[in-house]
């Protein structure tokens, strides 16, 4: 384990976080949480989807928070799409990263954007040929995340050679990247390392680097030090561990950024996170959402006696 | 990672768990909780601390839980014990298993027994004479538990070699084994694993093989994780996280046994439990103990659709 290596923590709050709960936030609120988590070092955010108003007003000035957002130097801004249409208006704004999913469960994936997987696999590919389009200084990453890739609700255990396949199909219409979802909160680690290893034999190790994990079960960080102990360099996560899948029962709960960073930190990583500065956010960002649950452990005992002392030493 | 590994899951929450709050749990209620736990699978259990009574009357039964403990077969009965005098008691109840905390900290030490690292090292010699005197087909396995030694909340940061150095010394004094305690929940898994291996270089594997860890800030399974990944084969754990250690502030919180045990049968583990009847057992002991906070995801969230062909599968 190289005290040097880098972790991507891609924060997801903004969107996972704010698609989950009925609060609406202004886009200056948004920008304050974005600006905030970037100026404590965060580089990646998922600010936001491109989805039907009607769907998620929470998430209904998307296309403003993007072209806010990509003021910031060095900010990756990604966000989510559902299906074509969401991809165009995601290229139109200036996203540098479009994620959709495509569930694993069949039948999540009829409850979550309406399709069946053969829908989807058409709508992916409609979404790289737009993508394909851009001039490629300009061009988004385009991935595609493999949700309930752990487990159904609906469908309970998913067959993981199915999720190795179906990571060639997607890959073989051209996407960047897939990234492995336990939209519901079902993993473990020896799973996340078989899933993972099995895309990388498939399909090579970059086309797979990040992860988006639950804690739904409380295996959150066991998952996310699986992951990077076997060099997944992406791991998504969310402040105060807002969010979860509004169309997944019991699946609340994304991991928690700050207890994640302590995580990382402590062993070494390097996340670019100043955590002294995320507490602080975290606490500005309560604010803004008064009336949410905020999760984590860190934010309540507070940093170890010493902590300061020990990022230095390293 | 072997499928057929068993890993010995240790229950605090008795001793652990009971000593941190205030209500008093009748003997009769404890040897439910005992006999419940013991039921679903559980073949080690804490069940109290022979403490002085003026001190922590939540656990002046001891001697008589100890008792009717000793009557599930197959069951270690293991207790802790802060001195000499306890450690007598702990022999003649006829504990399988007795443990004494000596804190890496010595601030901590003076604090939680009240006694100087040499103090403590007498005394600990004291203990080894008296269990010694017992016949070797009756005598209780000794252990020394290195508190505090992933960091203290008053004197900060730990130094690793001298916490190796500690248990060489306490190992010479005759102790069968020593243990690791993250009293403070400041650990990360590259310490665990640091410490772990070093104590292990130092007097041999046979001589660590257990960890008690604490969730303070919520990196306790992904602890819990490196241990058994790098060989430890009994970890402590608290029915619905009930515990800490009340002399440590801001150390609340022991790693949950039921999130505990998912993980570790999730990846094909085998910790003999069986987690439906373990979440009975946790909504029958909270029934007896309303008033508490108890912790946990997996309980909440529930198991998932296809745990039982999972189990079967493996």
């Amino acid at each position: 384990m190289s005290v040097t290596k880098q972790i991507l923590i891609s924060e997801v709050g903004p969107r996972d976080g704010l698609q989950s709960i009925n609060t609406i936030l202004s886009t200056d609120d948004k920008m304050q949480w974005i600006r905030a988590e970037y100026e404590a070092g965060v580089r990646e955010i998922e600010v936001g989807s491109f989805v039907p108003a009607t769907v998620l007003p929470q998430l209904a000035d998307t296309a403003e928070v993007v072209a806010a957002s990509r003021e910031l130097t060095g900010l990756t801004v990604a966000v989510l799409v559902p299906n074509f249409r969401g991809c165009e208006a995601a290229i139109a704004a200036g996203a540098h990263k479009i994620s959709i999913p495509l569930s694993m469960s069949e039948a999540h994936s009829l409850k979550n954007v309406k399709k069946t997987h053969s829908a989807m696999l058409e709508e992916i590919k409609r979404c790289v040929q737009a993508v394909q389009t851009v001039p490629s200084d300009q061009r988004p990453h385009f991935e595609v995340g493999l949700s309930t890739a752990f487990g159904c609700t609906l469908e309970g255990q998913i067959n993981e050679d199915f999720v190795i396949t179906m990571a060639q199909r997607v890959l073989d219409l051209g996407v960047d990247e897939v990234g492995l979802s336990d939209t519901t909160g079902m993993g473990n680690p020896a799973q996340l390392e078989r899933l993972t290893t099995g895309i990388w034999k498939k399909c090579g190790e970059s086309k797979l680097t990040g992860v988006h994990l639950h804690n739904t079960r409380g295996q959150g960080l066991a998952n996310a030090l699986r992951a990077v102990e076997i060099g997944i360099s992406t791991i998504d996560s969310s402040l105060g561990g807002l969010g979860g899948c509004p169309f997944a029962p019991g699946a609340s709960g994304n991991i928690i950024t700050e207890d994640l960073v302590f995580m990382l930190e402590a062993m070494g990583f390097d996340t670019g996170i100043d955590l002294e500065k995320l507490l602080c956010v975290r606490r500005e960002v309560a604010q803004l959402l008064p009336n949410e649950a905020w999760y984590g452990f860190t934010s309540l005992a507070g940093l170890p006696l010493g902590w300061s002392q020990q990022a230095k030493t390293r």
